[in-house]
């Protein structure tokens, strides 16, 4: 038998495997098969925006921001040397001879879920509201987490998530039935999926918590059976999310045992279930629920995964990926370029990029100037070297020969700042108009963090399980921002979120605003970089700002009437797409091709999007040199 | 009247104030009389080891780290260093026209207890169990704190504090009765009250919560007035710690009503009041229980104490001191250096200083490695840049062309390290076991953290209010430090702590053992300059390195007998007083005069400690050149 015909190997090694055994391997947490050679595989890893959750790596801005970018080469960059590292990491972990939770080959990233509204917690996970943004990040993702440079074996497994029509309220994706029309399916919801499952081949697609038009998500006929393997083709395995099959009868009600919920699901071809509830296949095949054949299947689908991952081999070349690409020199230059172009100047008076600052003080005033978790988002790795929004500007206003004065002003959100000592909530702004005082330039570090936006369980602003209520930052800032701008000192304002925020008293009082997102272990040097002008912004929004979640419909409603760019009917404060370069850049269309212009002495990136209908179409990224005239060619690709 | 006759202004001040305005003026959120031009001042700051609880200023090594530098003369200029910047921040905060918590020039500063128990949770406020020492670093302290350039003004009042016998139990102080013999009282835990008061002249001492031999120390008959004022001569005022006024009636029971306990404290010499019981003195006066005479003197005393500190004069020249000090370059570099000097070297058979390593690997394990909690102690401020020790060593690797792999390796107490993300306990360990793998050298950067040792309400070891029941490492770093060694490759063990830790394992079985402390924001710069041998090590230990709580007396014996060097009976694992150094440095005494030998290639500071009977009684730094021979006059000095 030729080593390729991973399928045929894993036909004859399930053939020799008994029914409780087949049961086993259908587990996330698949136990080891000694008889038969079999070592034991947790099969849920991470890998989102850097190797995740299993010590050090690189990490890389998070997913929204990376969407920024529109840099879907430099994505593909970024995810090969994920799975660089991912594959260098699995190479010590599988010494132990087991590899555990956070240790294998099979990431269940990446988050293509459409970013609909901004309060959905989990939305920084994903590329944002445009589907087929989502669609071009997620291939550049996809082929450089999986394709390498061995011909026979694959990289690393991707899997798409979370499939499909998912985005919050996080408080109820248990229980909860997403209502969608058909137009809204297809062209929003499914369109990302359909394309990169077309496009960049994923070995696994993640079935998500709630029901959909009334079906399970993970045991769905109608999304699993007729869409994701007829309509769509797909040839890989599906996962559930973790728990989801107990949902189907706990919380969705819609079976009446774990037995069956387990036997619906893989009937309707989730093979692999993360959680708990297919041991219970056993009580299901003989309640005559399932068909030990159906499991086989399952099971050879699995195996046939691992033997393409060189599991059982000696000759896959990703074996002798050393461990020292982990956090490697190139890794973490590679993640100053992309968070450097995950930046979005958003307004700019002039007084960017700072310019002339030797001998003058730089106040950097707020929460988030010093904070490392906005650098990480979730889904995270950790950096064993991280340079925040503060140590970035400190250090490049050294090489200037500028000053730098620095105070946190407030607390992220709350009244009091235990960290700082009893009763410093009195002093904190004092601090900052103190700091502010001292200064030629303010930079404010405000907006979100991790904690206030994320997932069920894991975020801390527990009354919404993650999910935001309000596109207003914290009253405490709100003060905070009051006092500083009292002063009337030059003030550059940096929102640090992973979703829209309400910007327009930023807009209309500062002289500049950027938005950064979670911008990686590097954050801090390239906010920098883009500051003193040593990068010029060329990131765009992938989502569009709005001033209100008054402008939008229920968070509940998954009609997208009203949502996002395409169906927007208001006037937004910053539109999807939108960012400001240095460089003065404009666009001169013929058909396909657009010729730009820069009438500057600035170098920068740009993006130029093709709209058809209201609706991006295709983007390309160009690099202009100052007064460089240059013509790309930008077909309709959707 | 001349300016410098601070108490007859302040008489004459006073004598214009109502009973009740003068009551306000004995507690420490002292209200403005705005007919009087009296300004609203907090007098709570603290000042331990930077300016704290206020923003940003430089951090210092932790009180029981500078002990181990035994350099008085440092602990000047470090001293100097936190009055400048003491002053640069009042004359900002005093321009909103009130002068808040944390914000005056009034510090409850330095913690002179004697560490006479290592489970005490504040021992690292403290400069150890020697009330020797003790006197000379709170001596240098004091004097940096409270003298400047100015022949008229203080620069700002120290505070010695807890007067006295006071180390513990947390959970029990607000009820505690220590019981001490009156050798112990004069010899071990008085003696550095008195010579501070003899040699530094302090403006202030704070009471302790506790009672002291039945009587609150805070209103305590013999402390206050027999002891304190008649035969030690102080002239200054005496503050109660916070809320320890309320406990004399409240949990000691000595009083029955808070005004008999407002006029116990006052009517023994108790001026100021950290809580609210002082606002019962005009229930007190009325009862008879105090004179207004006595309330009179007490405020004339405190206002004599603010007309000293120059805040009603306008040529004071620390009003003149810029903000720019704060954090500025010069104080950084100090810090540094005290840093260095506060590390010491219990064991190294030859690995340290790390040479020849261009090409080589270093793995840095452990929870404290890149942690910023164990950089600041406690009673800190916030650096605006700091440096992990984890950041000190890839530095100082950088600059000699070493590679760093870093592995958290566990929590620093838990089992499961909630910020790494589910599961990944089990993970941890293989991680610090796969970073070793790759390394030539093992860097193990374990201990404790101030969340571990500190005092009531603010560690969060609940089960003992901030004390220490045990003086092993928890089970989890045990775990990871087997696994480690397992591994057999060439450790050094850098043990992070604010007080003794048991560290038989590390001494047997690694190649190097250092003890850090908290060593302030340089510290990871300042680890590294004795790593990788920038500087010799110097630091000497300030407190007894015992092998078990089980070869002390109960903690809640406050008799000194089998407790600190000077009474242990047992062979301890490292004494007070130990710090080997790189160089080869041998003594040769004669009379005063101790001759040093450096038979080595090395430079380094060096210590020379002076006993008599087993007690220090003088001790003297030098700095030694290679091969260089040195006589310095050591007398006993006690």
């Amino acid at each position: 038998m030729k080593k390729t015909d991973f399928a045929a190997r894993a036909k004859e090694l399930v053939s020799k495997m008994t029914l409780a055994e087949k049961i086993s391997q259908l587990c996330y947490t698949a136990p080891a098969i000694e008889r038969l050679g079999v070592p034991e595989y947790n099969w849920w890893n991470e890998s989102l925006h850097g190797v995740a959750r299993s010590g050090c790596a690189t990490v890389f801005p998070q997913a929204i921001s990376m969407a920024a970018s529109f840099d879907t080469v430099l994505m593909n960059r970024v995810a090969t040397a994920i799975s660089d590292e991912q594959r260098a990491k699995y190479n010590q972990y599988k010494q132990f001879g087991s590899t555990k939770i956070y240790e294998g080959l099979t990431c269940w990233s990446p988050n293509i879920n459409i970013f609909r509204d901004p309060r959905w917690g989990r939305g920084h996970e994903t590329y944002g509201e445009d589907p087929y943004l989502t669609a071009e990040m997620a291939i550049a993702f996809v082929k450089g987490l999986q394709e390498g440079n061995d011909p026979k074996y694959r990289k690393c497994d991707a899997t798409l998530k979370h499939y499909a029509v998912h985005s919050g309220p996080e408080s109820k994706r248990h229980s909860f039935d997403a209502q969608v029309n058909e137009k809204d399916l297809y062209e929003t919801y499914l369109y990302a999926f359909r394309r990169v499952i077309e496009k960049a081949d994923p070995s696994a697609v993640m079935g998500a918590y709630n029901r959909t038009n009334g079906e399970a998500c993970c045991a769905s006929e109608t999304l699993l059976r007729k869409i994701l393997r007829e309509e769509f083709g797909f040839q890989g395995y599906v996962v559930s999310d973790c728990g989801a099959i107990c949902d189907i009868d706990k919380n969705h009600h819609i079976t009446e045992t774990r037995a069956e919920s387990a036997a619906l699901a893989v009937n309707n071809g989730c093979e692999l279930n993360c959680g708990d509830a297919y041991p219970y296949l056993q009580a299901a095949v003989a309640a005559g629920l399932i068909t030990e054949e159906t499991i086989t299947k399952a099971v050879e689908m699995l195996f046939t995964a691992r033997f393409r991952l060189g599991m059982f081999d000696d000759d896959c070349v990703y074996d002798d990926i050393p461990f020292s690409v982990v956090e490697c020199k190139e890794h973490r230059e590679l993640n100053r370029k992309m968070a450097s172009e995950t930046m979005v100047l958003l307004k700019n008076n002039g007084i960017l990029p700072l310019s002339d600052m030797q001998g003058k003080t730089i106040a950097v005033i707020g929460p988030n100037a010093d904070a490392t978790d906005v650098l990480l988002g979730n889904y995270n790795g950790i950096p064993s070297r991280y340079t925040t929004l503060l140590r970035g500007i400190q250090d490049a206003a050294d090489t200037v020969g500028a000053d730098v004065v620095y105070a946190k002003g407030c607390h992220i959100f709350e009244n009091y700042d235990s960290t700082m000592g009893h009763g410093w909530g009195q002093n904190a702004v004092r601090d900052a108009i103190i700091a502010v005082r001292q200064a030629d330039v303010v930079i404010m570090c405000m907006g979100l963090n991790p904690s206030m936006e994320g997932e069920e369980g894991d975020a801390y602003n527990g009354a919404s399980s993650g999910d935001k209520t309000t596109l207003d930052l914290p009253d405490v800032q709100k003060e905070l921002i009051k006092a500083v701008l009292a002063e009337d000192v030059p003030t550059v304002f940096v929102n640090v979120s992973g979703s829209a925020i309400n910007l327009t008293e930023a807009d209309e009082n500062c002289d500049a605003v950027v938005q950064c997102f979670y911008p990686g272990a590097e954050g801090g040097n390239a906010l920098a970089d883009i500051l003193f002008g040593k990068v010029s912004p060329s990131g765009r929004l992938p989502v569009t700002f709005y001033h209100s979640v008054d402008e939008l419909p229920d968070f509940e409603d998954y009609s997208m009437e009203n949502r996002t760019y395409r169906y927007f009917s208001g006037t937004p404060l910053y539109p999807f797409g939108y960012g400001l370069s240095y460089a003065d850049i404009t666009e001169q269309w013929d058909g396909d091709n657009c010729t730009l212009y820069n009438r500057s002495n600035f170098e920068s990136g740009y993006t130029v999007l093709r709209y058809e209908n209201g609706v991006l179409v295709g983007f390309t990224r160009a690099h202009l040199l100052p007064h460089q005239i240059l013509t790309v060619c930008v077909p309709n690709d959707r």
